[in-house]
């Protein structure tokens, strides 16, 4: 049975495709926990090669890598293996480009389980998970998100600083809530030489970005402050506050209760920049942004992808004068920003 | 970011499809589930209606609704929804065609926990379940199948059932093997009134598979032999023999063995008949035929979609004259016919 696109009309071929949609999944993460692409690109290009680099057995590299020719992301000529142009690009751990890493918290047992009982979810309204409230700590989940999805906030964290003029050379106070992998307060600060960036989550996840922020030479212009979004210090005066992919996880009472502490933190002028998956008012385009909104259902008691009118009139009620929208080229997230 | 067909290159968007397309399986099962599909088609086509009808939250089923609207198996205009055509067609209960019951076999938590611990089935050429070896009952299993898979076979039967001249009534003996919900025998049955099947399975799926033949009106000709394929006796004289989607689960050893104790139950000139996954000697095409062999690497021991030319051989080593190559219109698998 062939594939269909989502442009088309669903078939019985696509029925199918759906049903056994998970094994795509599970491909994908053995071949990148067991490196495969990388041994290709490193020149291990048949079953017997690639067994010996990657130590699994013959029979089942070359069973996987059928399939994943398959599945188009390798290409087979006699019995030699290659990547696809796009697994090149983005699953080879020496391309710069390689999101690899992030099927360890998009497909992780944590993310599978809350699927697995998201009848139950449909059922209740919200996750059928103990850990459903995002206003306590769940580290280990959150550790795994800062170290698996920084690859994929690289063309939208440069967007980001770049919209707010940041190699201008201001100098900032900047407030980054949430910061995981702190990938988009780093990327300000290193665009913005006179930027100062104090970053608030899990005393877990903060090392990761203390990190990373060490790797990328602004350890000294990069404090922070451990605990919950909801009950920590932010202090005050910020030029500027980042709340990325944070607000999905609450109801709307919860993330405006988050955005009068932001609104307090900031100077007269000061603007909260907000990325999230916006859907529009049918909530089902853009595709991405819309199907974002079950990922909530299945893990949070309450979240969800809210729509750019219920942003409004939530950062409206914590005191924002203005909210606008922008969009990322060719990501599936937007950017909020409000002034105060 | 959009879809990319199984036709054209991978893109970034691809890779993080498939790192999510498990949602998609999990969110069709929960709709499965829920029945929303024989719900919507019932008229309950908003999320209110539908939540009343199914029981579920209306924030949950809204959600549910969205999502199954942007993978396009609903569309949806103002509050409403409606059934996508092959929705329509193959996931409401109330269509003749329905498949539905398939996904409590395709994606049931035997096959997801298979697939979970596909890393270490690739590292060890075979399953890492317990319950890889296919000679032993697992019929928890089997009876799920039995239950779950039905509704695909039926163009399959009909095609056999034309293939072997069913219709012509002459007086058959066939033997089922591995029935499982016995309707390519029952099939054959129904065509040919002269025509006594003896279905070979383990004892509780053979339930289902007299259930089956009671619901057909075939079960006075119709009597089973409960037990292993390789060890329960089969009697002898048969015309035809029966053997669909079963070699797949063992190495071409088990498969020898077990075509050698059909050759003996055949009478001269009696016919075996093959239905399978068989790839094309490269082994990559066509897709669903190559692609099932991942699902033997991670549910089984030592089994594999075999192509033509390894079914010739060991169908020859087992007694075989003659064995040829039939494609079933429309359908991913063939059939081979096996002459003693």
């Amino acid at each position: 049975m062939a594939a269909s696109t989502q442009t088309s009309r669903p078939t019985p071929e696509r029925i199918f495709n759906t049903m056994v949609a998970f094994q795509e999944t599970e491909a994908l993460k053995a071949a990148i926990e067991l490196d495969i692409f990388t041994a290709i690109a490193e020149g291990a290009n048949t079953a017997v090669s690639l067994a010996a680099k990657t130590g699994a057995a013959e029979r089942g590299v070359r069973i996987l890598c059928d399939y994943l020719t398959v599945k188009e992301f390798l290409t087979k000529k006699g019995e030699q293996y290659s990547l696809a142009q796009d697994s090149a690009g983005f699953l080879n751990r020496h391309s710069p480009a390689c999101l690899a890493t992030m099927i360890h918290f998009l497909a992780s047992s944590w993310s599978k389980k809350n699927f697995g009982a998201l009848t139950a979810a449909v059922r209740k309204g919200g996750t059928a998970s103990e850990t459903g409230d995002h206003t306590k700590p769940h580290e280990d989940v959150w550790v795994n998100f800062a170290r698996s999805m920084a690859p994929l906030t690289v063309p939208t964290a440069e967007f980001l600083a770049g919209l707010m003029g940041a190699t201008e050379g201001h100098p900032w106070k900047v407030l980054d809530i949430a910061a995981g992998h702190g990938m988009y307060g780093i990327t300000v600060a290193k665009h913005n030489p006179n930027a100062r960036i104090v970053a608030v989550d899990w005393p877990s996840v903060l090392d990761v970005a203390r990190e990373n922020a060490a790797k990328s030479g602004v350890a000294n212009r990069y404090t922070v402050r451990p605990g919950s979004a909801f009950e920590v210090e932010f202090g005050e005066g910020y030029d500027y506050a980042l709340v990325t992919g944070f607000f999905h996880h609450f109801n709307t009472a919860t993330c405006e209760r988050l955005m009068r502490r932001v609104h307090a933190a900031l100077k007269p002028g000061g603007k909260a920049i907000t990325l999230e998956f916006v859907p529009n008012e049918d909530r089902v385009s853009p595709p991405v942004a819309a199907a974002f909104s079950l990922v909530m259902l299945a893990g949070t008691d309450t979240g969800d992808a809210y729509t750019f009118a219920q942003y409004e009139k939530m950062f409206g009620n914590a005191g924002f004068s203005k909210t606008t929208l922008h969009q990322i080229p060719e990501m599936p997230q937007q950017v909020l920003i409000s002034e105060k």
